[in-house]
């Protein structure tokens, strides 16, 4: 068996190019990588912001792709836990030091030096793609493939913080913004057990979020009815990208209450301490999980039947389907085939 | 025994005044109540916000104090846990509802309806104070009577957070502004066991943060000091009422660090979204504690012989004692005494 591959991707080549056919060889596998066959691979927003280098820090050609769904088809030689055939999943992170005190924690999703899988490297718009075995994890029998990808990015984003922050099921949470990443909030904070508030100022999103499992909804843009929310709820993750009027979510927060950021407007939070102070109230924010949290979050997916809202087009269509997703008319997150 | 009392007090009778002899006359003692002999009161700068009617909330005349040290004088008829001669603290809050959620989960401090001491009623400045049994804390022998006052309102905002957000002894933790509650929790902290940093801009505070308990001081308005503090602290503790570059403090935070304020000033803290997001950090803030945190307090002051560093007056010279403490060079608290 040949350690060499040839690869054949979908490439930007240049800040905000449209994505072209790109083939590129690899060689022999690291003793510690996989190789693995891309079954699936959704589209998440921050492919785009890396393909419109919005963060400074692309390189082109440039491979998106970081929900993936694959079947190991290469182990390296060190690798002891996975085998030829095993399908899992690798989101943003490809790869971790190992050794700084985030990753010996449990928490490689801090680790400083973790790799991105689309930032100087090749990630799954692809035939194939490779990955540190350790960042790759096993999805189990009984999840849906196809609608799996979006969970490796989107929502570890969001089942993370639920685990870190001891969310409770007795808790009282809403969720800002019903999109790629809130929607997949509500399924899974409904199956946690909370009272599920939805905050969007999206008419047609409300009758969604609630078949979703969210039990009220609210509009966003509706100051009257935030400021009737006043000392409502224990937690609120917030998944827009846009500045909303901060002090007014902090309101709704009972005592010892979190208003938790995934999704960051780069303007300020502009929030007033001595609201924080009064209630011993939090603002927080987190990045995706660690692979540990990635497979407790297959495993609750899995036991509650939890599967992202997908529209699916083949990997060949792939300008046509960030077409789809520039639009905000997706419901929810758009996921690429390569059957 | 009669149970009408006139108490001898000082008091402003209008916004920013000076503090004049008052006496007035209290009825009944209600049958959860306690009258208190005050042998000792310190004095925060709450009093004096609340003597200028800074938060719009003053009643005249208006009677401040509230780190009383006292000796229980009169228990009401259906208090069973103290008795006269009992030495009790009174901090800022002198009655709870009793039956909300916050008071039901042992966190009365955040009780909606919580009394405070000094406002619209009267407080520590006086030879005699009122307050509900429930909200007065015996102190345990060995505390030295003299410098526990401001322990009840100063010592407490800063030892309330360690206990909350559960500092660990191996954490590295710093304090912001070195002054009477800053001073104390550098105390609480190295007995804490945690590695312990001071940030202030006095040059004079230096040696003394460092007598007092700080293994590092930094200077808090050198910004070069605070980068290279990059990625150092768990947690970190903000006791000043100034606007900082709270964005590079935050940058101070190891993965998972907490910035915590008890001090607020009333601009907004303009903290980006992202720096918390990357981090997994947290922007927080509480008031006073409970009474059971009070308690865990006193026992580990005095397991620890941990002493505010005071500055004695006579009550009788209350004004002076004010002129004193707006100078800013009080070293660290004030306190007054009816011995």
């Amino acid at each position: 068996m040949s350690n060499t591959t040839t690869i054949n991707a979908f490439a930007a080549n240049q800040a905000g190019g449209s994505l072209e056919p790109f083939t590129y060889e690899v060689g022999a596998l690291e003793p510690n990588e996989v190789e693995l066959d891309v079954l699936y691979c959704g589209i998440c927003h921050s492919d785009l912001s890396m393909i419109n280098n919005e963060w400074g820090m692309s390189e082109y050609p440039l491979v998106g792709g970081h929900e993936v769904i694959g079947k190991v088809a290469i182990v390296g030689a060190d690798v002891e836990h996975l085998t030829v055939g095993t399908v899992v999943g690798l989101g943003w992170q490809s790869a971790y030091c190992g050794h700084c005190e985030s990753c010996d924690s449990g928490d490689e999703n801090l680790c400083s030096t973790a790799q991105g899988t689309i930032v100087a490297r090749h990630g799954g718009f692809a035939d194939k793609v490779r990955a540190d075995a350790d960042s790759v994890i096993p999805v189990p029998d009984g999840i849906d493939l196809e609608s799996a990808g979006p969970l490796l990015c989107g929502g570890i984003t969001v089942f993370n913080p639920l685990v870190q922050f001891e969310v409770k099921s007795t808790d009282k949470v809403a969720v800002i913004g019903i999109g790629g990443l809130g929607h997949i909030a509500l399924k899974f904070l409904s199956n946690w057990g909370c009272e599920v508030t939805a905050f969007t100022s999206s008419d047609s999103k409300r009758d969604e979020a609630l078949s979703m499992g969210a039990h009220k909804t609210l509009n966003s843009r509706d100051e009257a009815e935030i400021e009737a929310a006043a000392n409502r709820f224990d937690f609120i993750i917030s998944t827009v990208n846009v500045k909303l009027d901060w002090n007014r979510y902090v309101n709704t927060l009972r005592p010892k209450g979190r208003l938790h950021f995934v999704g960051a407007a780069l303007e300020p939070l502009d929030i007033g301490a001595m609201s924080l102070i009064m209630g011993q109230r939090s603002i927080s924010g987190s990045p995706v999980g660690s692979p540990s949290t990635i497979g407790k979050m297959f495993d609750f997916a899995n036991r509650h039947q939890i599967q992202p809202q997908v529209e699916m087009f083949p990997m060949s269509r792939i300008n046509e389907a960030i077409a789809r997703l520039k639009s905000g008319e997706a419901r929810y997150r758009i996921v690429l085939s390569n059957e």
